[in-house]
């Protein structure tokens, strides 16, 4: 079976974990479940850092097994050009990175405007919850599934 | 059968009708059959415009007729604030507005780096060619299909 | 009966039509009714339009008639040099442009605070509603009523 | 009788008093009687200090004794902060407080195209000479008279 | 006869229909004439527009039937982007565009030092009044005359 | 005993005074009693300006009686490089003065980012309420208390 | 005991190592002493890393145990938006995070001018040397001591 | 004798009275000395204030008694467009305001590189400590004298 | 017979010297022979240097002699005001000067952009090869000729 | 021997690795292997990471045991203040650290144009392929060897 | 006899040669002679260069020969970093260079508001005519006179 | 013997010439003996000139006799566009251009940090004193040497 990996960057672990009536009570489990459930044919390898090196260091895993990625950078999307080099490096390689947000980043701070990955990934899905992983995944089923 | 409106901005037209080699031979039409293919249980109208008041009439009978809107804006994307103010109406009503785009505005020249439109959409998906909008199709199919 | 052109630019059609509690449920038929009341001696020619070039066909023939304007020119206020041109044309012709907003745009997202209009206009009036027409009526009696 | 205070900012007492050729000879002991003269039914109180401190004194006692304020900041526009935090305790209060300018800052240096007071006032008034003055009243008028 | 498209942009139309002792008694009719004197062996096209769309139409007109164009874009030259792609088109197809304006942009205001068309025209001819268009015919009488 | 200035800015006369449902029923004079209980030791001399002038006048002041300063600066913070030149010769003298705000200026309006006064501050305490100015106090203690 | 975080940011276990002519003979071990001293009734827990991820943890950590949290975020001040994005959650938590440093940003190169934490914290305290944490503690003392 | 005024702006007043050892010995005293050893022939009326409403009244005295002016607006140089609306009606009036430095404002910090005086003075001198007055007067000697 | 300086800045010698497979094998006396085989009825006075001095004294003489220039300022279009204020010169004394560029600068690197002359010259010319030249040749000939 | 640190930032480990038709075949083990043939004398320590926290400790660590540093610090370069604040560290020991980039970063996008560290580097060696660290280890040889 | 270098850089030359209505009649000849009669005691080494570089050798020969220098440095004032270098050898020699302009460079143009050399002269003089440079040989008089 | 030429720009003349406490004792001249003894097999040929025009002219014929070029552009650095479009020829033709800088520019003025020569040189060495150009000449030994 296919395997995706699911990349999420820092402060992600704490979604749904805390303020339910606020973020709603969906965490990474559950996002693993949905992208499962929807993903038949996939492997998915969902994980969380909030190290940019470790983040970088999946992302040279994924190039060496040649494994399409669904990376959401969170704080990482506005300033790590070292995640950004990684990202490039998937581009090169000819291989798939989907950039995902969970929220619409462009109706957020002004910081959040800008992203220094979006130039070297594959395309970029943002704004439509954790749907925005799901259509990411539907991005993959159709290129290489 | 729900109905889609596919709105393209400017310059769409072109598509596919010419230098196939570098574009490609898909035009506006290949586009909808793909989207009539794919979107089984939606009634898929597209259609393209130069005209910046024509797309605001458009987006408008979408909110009359609570229709989902799948938006390609092309160049207007970079500074027709009167787009966007027609995009924040839908957004008010609490339907759904998509913004697409066929390539990757981050990799291109800087001055497509800026959307004025994006902070009022539901969402952006960029960068994935046609399946741009296919991946809009199917997230409108999730929420309301 | 002297005549006054009240312009209205884009998306200012949907005023009233919707979301009443939010917006009140005052249209620009409301408006016409209001500026009709305040302006005995007026023949108020109200108009709208989504469409640049429809918008400085109007200020051409307002000049062509030596008809004062009242210019709402909504998301255009931003953007919109060749109505811009248009406007300076009457500056040129000595004749009245009053440059209206119903909300404070100061008060609003960063891309409303600049005008490409104001520096050709007569003058500004921004801010108190529909009175803002009102008083750029009561401003053209006081000139040429 | 409704009291209205009509407060100057810094040299606007050198209106009128020389160079008649080309400023026109009126002062604002002219504009005092022109706003009595229009504004039957108000006790307009007229005032103009070159001092931000007594300016803001004044906003102070209009809050206390919940008069309306017409103000011309003239030069303190640009840049006293101090005087928007006291015009944004009129706002705060609900009470009206019209900005007004003689002439039009838009047309005239860059510098005096930003104004550190519009996003706290009630709405602006600019470019109508002493009219500005008379169209707030008349503003006033509608909304208090 | 070869036939070259001469298209103008806002505004235009009023050339030479008012104060003529300010901008001259020439119109475009005027400019027709001198062009088609200067360019025997060319059918000369020349129309104006304050419709973006309208011009854009125009353009990809010329691309089908591969026809030279002389484009005065006027006020869009400032942030048409629409246009610009259109534009780009062209110069894709290895056709001429050559831009040009009557008075020269960089003497006038800020705004109007900034092209957004030039970067995709064949190249810019400023500041020679209906000049301008007549060297631009002679470019393109030595390039496909 | 040690006297301490506590120096307020425009508008602080206001805290308190008014809408206390939002801003607390506070105000300098309660702040007065809270730093009288803390300070004991010290002889709390506090006092409000809406003057530019006079607050520069009590810096002065401060130098000459070698007296430390708690500064809540105000609007003042933002512009007043006429206060800014008063504080460092405070730094010059070798003498304490404490940038005190009550609320904090980063989660504010972007204008208030920015302190022309901190670089010549002593150091700068922000965003703790009436807290803020009783740390202060107690940094005084601790350097010469 | 009510335990408190002290978490400190990259390069400052370097604090008192080296050049003691210049920043002095103390480092974290001398701050650990004196705020212990100082925070009779609070179990200090100092922390010091250069990890971005561990410092982030650290401050998962603080909300799941709802300690308070003194943050001194060395060069992360200026670009971690990962490290706000945690101290955000503190904030929406309702609990407490200061901000310290303990040189004068302000007063330093530009660069040092900007935080992107300090719209996120409970406050900020800067330039007092270690008092800048001793306040600190004083704060958490009033509020939850 | 005709009289010259002097005008000297915010902290002036503290020149030469402490700290000899850095800024010398020399205050407003001693520069009135030397002006009036230097100018026989002129009445030296030297003042300083540091309230921006005092100064302003002072150059308003100035038109009114057609009297030369010598300003070191100081901090107020970089901000204070009151003083420059004033500054601007000597200019309009045909008469000398020679904007003087004590030091080079230029070898400072960046803010002190913008006068918001300098474009309506009749000229500047600035870096040569009290010979920039010395030089002003003999520039007024020469016109007038 | 009338002259014409055509004068060329830095660099330009290097034209159609070497990598003729890139650049052409056309040079600056290829470019005199087609200006005057053009030119019938000017003697073309055609000069290159790569010093800024030289440049201003041939324009200086192109004043003195009542000759119209054809200037390509090459690299010194970006930067060189004193080149500006000779073009300057040329402006006030109401002869002509046309500022041509061989490639399109505005598709270019975004230095290249931004032309110190183009205010003062008379128009540009800009993007035609030599055909620049030339069109700049037909325009003196119109005008002069 | 003495021992020099070869310090590499993130995604340098891909060196060599992969797509040799592009970068070469050579990676950071052929590095160690040149600097080694070329330093003589010199104990090579190459080391690379994906983590600023390691970069930075090793930078400690250069300090504590006085080690001359070559410093590649790839896309950390352009945002690591946290590392610039390391490196300054060894600049205030009198320490050597040199800066070095394989490719020539001015010639790259916009954003590899700023380097946060180099003003406090020893110097900077840029553009030279391997040989940057050649020319570092040389210069290392002339200082210390 | 102590000599003064009156140094004037590029177009200088051109005073008064031309449109004396507009300029006046006076050159640098005229500038030398007035010096003469203001500088008894000094010998005017009044020179003119359009050569950046002979500008650059005239400092040269001031500093090996301790001449104080005037300087008008004309458009090199806002690019030539060159010549302030220059400059600034002269303030490391403790030698007097004076920089003078004949109009007001702030109420001119944009550019010339900013000034390369001022942060390295004595001082600056400008906006007073040929009287700049009598003051600036005041100046020189009262130090070494 | 292989000829190297290395290039000095303005000022350069003067190192070493005078303030040897403060810039050492040492001279271009000592320069040359330095790279003499360490470049054996190389033919030193060291200049210096104040002149743009020079030293292009130096490098137009490096191009000729394919001779490698260490260029110290001095302050023509960050102005210098004909410079650059110099170098850029050399890149053009495949030759070596080391740029060199005696001090390190991002430690010092902020107008230093930019190079618009980088971009085009082979690589860059700064902040070694004169064994920047060392280091440099070493680099051109390895690739020619």
């Amino acid at each position: 079976m296919k395997r995706v990996l699911v990349l999420n960057g820092p402060n992600l672990s704490r979604l749904g974990s805390r303020e339910p009536e606020v973020y709603g009570t969906l965490g990474l489990e559950d996002l693993r479940n949905e992208l499962e459930k929807a993903g038949s044919g996939f492997d998915i390898d969902l994980r969380q850092t909030d190290s940019e090196a470790e983040l970088i260091s999946w992302i040279h895993e994924a190039i060496d097994s040649q494994t399409p990625v669904i990376l959401n950078p969170a704080a990482f999307t506005h300033y790590s050009y070292a995640l950004r080099d990684a990202a490039a490096l998937i581009q090169q390689a000819g291989q798939i990175l989907v950039e995902v947000h969970i929220s619409n980043p462009y109706s957020r701070e002004q910081f959040r405007h800008r992203s220094v990955i979006s130039a070297v990934a594959t395309g970029v899905i943002a704004g439509f919850g954790f749907e925005s992983y799901l259509l990411a995944l539907e991005l993959i089923r159709r290129r290489i599934g």
